[in-house]
């Protein structure tokens, strides 16, 4: 049993946290923080909790409680952890961010796409990568856990395999991926509004998306050298869900894509490589920590095309935050992420 | 005034073509068939057509309406329309076919995709194909024309300035696009299902979809070389709309696409390149015949990408369709088509 | 031909009437204002409107402009147009207020509802309600028109037969009605959000909505006494739409209910019973300036169902407001207001 | 450990019933039968049930394994369980009835909305109808227990306390009703498309609905006298929910409602009734087996509101088949049902 702190439990993210902890056979929950709502129930703000949790939303400012925590996991708006990193680690606690403060090496790539001046670049040198399919060793150890993005989750599992093995002309690598709604956040803005974004879709952020850099320095670290990756991503009339279509030359194309897909996933308890000519469909990983792959040789082609589904606030974040979690406490991976996806 | 005839208005390309047709000033519409609801009134099936018609639907078999009207419009399935072009053009009707049966100039390609044997293969050969933007002249003497696919017609419309000008590697095109569910016809099936297909999102046919011999067909064509051309279909939540988003590698990064852009579709009525850095929204184009554009160049790459949206059952079928009437009759392009996007 | 103002352009009812204006053939369109946008195109923001007008939002300060117009229509937030009233209608200027400023003729009931004291209670008792279906005549003289609310059109019309002939027991009467997100508005907040709004219902405000007030108003004036009606509104995942589903006890079983409604509303333009036995559906009426209604009495009962059918923001909003700038104008009732809803 | 039967599993209550029994500690799934998809297994059907079950549909006829299961849950369309009923329950089975055979107990009546004659009429007056809050002991002794409708179950549930207890007039109960689209089932048809049932909303059935009868029955046997029951139900654009709004006219409008609600439901593991002034919304409730309820009274009235919101899938159909399941075998009446609603 560890006791798990939450900050910023006010968002999307923090309530799927919220969701999955409160069922943890090993975890307690003891301190969940929000500025804007401190004191109030948290069944008072997210009424899918009633009868599920007693805790009341607390100040941050108020960190003794987060100090004494085994584990604290963060789900703030960027630029908030590592503020709170240096005195959290400092006091013992291991942290698991689960915005993008820790997640790219080159601090000074970090600051441009994000806007500020990093406070604790010697941490993110520390920090290690939680993308278990990669990391998994290092993220057992580690004091302080970068939850990857939603969409670098989704594309990274579905390159993975064939950059690892040479396969794919690396100039040639492009995503276009799908996101619903709720990867926005729940902070109110007009183009995530109902009547906006539903009934249409569009691409945004073509010119440059903060997850660019994240999965390109992803796919360098596969590749051992640069990549030139595209990537395009777009917002469709979903609450949850990513969908990301993964197009590269392949270098030879003989090579039996769906055997190596299989063999490289196998013991993945949360990768799930479909049948040859499969479609994943988004639906089917809802709420739930899988990633759903298909891998596809278009005819009269030497290209690729990749599919990864998976949901962006579980696999791609909250999810995958609590199998990192499980890692560091030397649970079982799985553990409270064995959800079904509702149908339909 | 012309008298147009419907065969096939049963489904969602028909119920389209009559609400524009209701109100195109100088149509008269003097026959709607459709086997299965022959004597009913359309305002019947179609409420929202209630007080704009009086038309009831009449059995296809009675042919003799069809043989009177100056022009006939199609909107079948595949197969039927090539049963009924000699017929009707021996007869001198004009004909525009919505569906697929006199695109794909080679005969073996379409008998492969369509599976059946054409039953007019010199009628495929005189067949204008329907994209006004190619092929404005033919069309306006055209006695067939084939009507493009909604696909097709966002695709092409997105890589012709490109490739026109042989700006983009021809070994290097992808198209990842999506549409909207009415996309897949009126014809009850559990994928289109409404527990079905909200909230999730797929990519289907990647091992081969009917409407990439097309594409490849028309790039090819502007081409004037063959093209190695990977297309992407999926479906999303919403009831209209395709977002085609294009992907090449540019032979020259420098050239000034945005430019190049505005210059090809300047004289264009239903083609609006968009302000540079923009994301056209595939609700803005709903209900009307307009294809939004915009190009980007990601940064440091040589690619490209292309965003191009359009309702599928407007530019992408029946608003194209009477594009094309307009054409072929000499009447302004834009009669009947000047219907502004709800907006929400 | 009338020169038209437009105050507070930027929200949803604001575009929706410059949406049914810029193709309206007897309306010229010289102001839109907008505090937050002043000095934009129009098209900036509405990019549906691309193409189809050159106007920019101007300062609403800058009232000179709207002095000048033959009609003003404000689309403003409520307590806006009650202070831009008196001085628009001492310049010649006639104004149809799209708010609530204007319609509840008691001031105190308004002011408690509305949280704040009235400007010119004066106005108040020489507005006109703007029901046309119900005020025809005095809309046509008036200065200064009320536009009924959404919800309060889609109930009074249900209602309107059966209480002006005095066969409903005036205690029972009662319309559980819903409504699409924009009804909402543009600003955003949390409840709205695609993520909150998709994939649930939920009735609001059963405590009391300020439309209850305005109903039990009309439905009194229609009954010359006062009724005890109950209004629960909900909120359902689509854009555009409200469904009213009304219930009362019959006086006289026996009346023919089905003749009463088409007799009642047979030259009337925009409100359209549908056949015995019919279940009016929001898509329908989408875009366009129809209230569908259905009449029904079930089984073994002594009570009425009527179901109401509109689009909030056109006969329950804009379009309503352009039907009463006809009437005003002198212009063909239904002129600009045509459109047939997309289907699907 | 019991082992149960699922008979037609290939449709929306069997996947959900799969959902829910796959991670139910003392149910083994001896046996799932669909005719359509005999010999397939159940994951290729329902990817979400990928890893999670190894189980193959099995053919109908061949129900020797059936006959060998402690427990067979039936969701079928009607008028199968009444085919196999006699046989199962000769066999020593307990049968749960998730279709509508057995919950009427006036055989004229149900053979009148059902439209054909019953099989068993003896089993109908043994067959307890499964709505544990109201006949949890009968329940647990039964030997064939009639699973409610959805719709029944939510407004049952909403009027209980008031009914039970005389607090309202007889004669003004009415109950407008919203469900999700998977209400309809799984057979493909045109109203239940997605580009049919989004963006739109509907009344349906306000002529006579078949859990009309089925509520009536169950209103009447709380108070021991025939009710005048109007029900109107609606379809909106969602996939699982019901909310039910109840009006009724209070006899003693000085009853503390909240209060009687409270005590009423204290001791309901399934029955959440909300805080004073509150709003159940579906989606919190998708999923689960909960009832979310909300009592008000409008002001300056003698009427009553109740809201009352539940999953159709599950407690209104498969979930409260497995509460039913959980009781008769003396399981804890929770078990394998206490998921959290997914947020947002």
């Amino acid at each position: 049993m560890v006791t798990v702190g939450v900050i910023g439990g006010a968002g999307y993210t923090g309530s799927e946290l919220l969701r999955i902890l409160s069922r943890h056979p090993q975890v307690k929950i003891t301190a969940i923080t929000s500025r804007a709502e401190a004191g109030k129930p948290v069944a008072s703000l997210f009424p899918s909790l009633r009868g599920h949790t007693d805790l009341c939303f607390s100040d941050p400012a108020d960190d003794g409680v987060l100090r004494a925590c085994d584990v604290v996991m963060s789900a703030t708006p960027n630029g908030i952890a590592m503020m709170q990193a240096p005195g959290l680690l400092a006091a013992g606690v291991r942290l698991i961010d689960i915005a993008a403060d820790f997640r790219i090496k080159d601090i000074a790539v970090w600051e441009r796409w994000y806007g500020m001046a990093h406070n604790c670049p010697d941490l993110v040198a520390e920090a290690v990568y939680g993308l278990p399919e990669m990391y998994r060793d290092a993220i057992s150890s580690a004091r302080l856990v970068a939850n990857p993005g939603c969409y670098p989750t989704a594309v990274q599992l579905g390159f993975l395999p064939l950059i690892e093995n040479d396969l794919v002309d690396l100039s040639s690598l492009m995503a276009a991926a799908v996101s619903g709604v709720s990867g926005a956040g729940r902070s109110p803005h007009v183009p995530t509004l109902f009547a906006e974004a539903s009934e249409s879709v569009k691409a945004y952020n073509v010119g440059g998306h903060r997850h660019q850099p994240e999965i390109a320095q992803g796919l360098a670290h596969m590749a051992q050298k640069p990549v030139d990756f595209v990537f395009v991503p777009h917002l469709v009339p979903m609450i949850r869900g990513i969908h990301a279509t993964l197009y590269g030359r392949l270098k030879d194309p003989m090579v039996d894509l769906q055997a190596l897909y299989e063999s490289r996933y196998r013991d993945e308890p949360f990768v799930d490589v479909l049948p040859a000519g499969s479609h994943p469909e988004t639906r089917t990983v809802r709420g739930t920590n899988l990633c759903r792959i298909a891998v596809h040789k278009p005819k009269g082609s030497d290209k690729v095309i990749v599919l990864s589904a998976i949901d962006n606030l579980t696999k791609g974040a909250s999810g995958q935050a609590v199998q990192n979690l499980n890692l560091m406490c030397g649970f079982e991976e799985t553990m409270g992420l064995t959800d079904i996806a509702l149908f339909p």
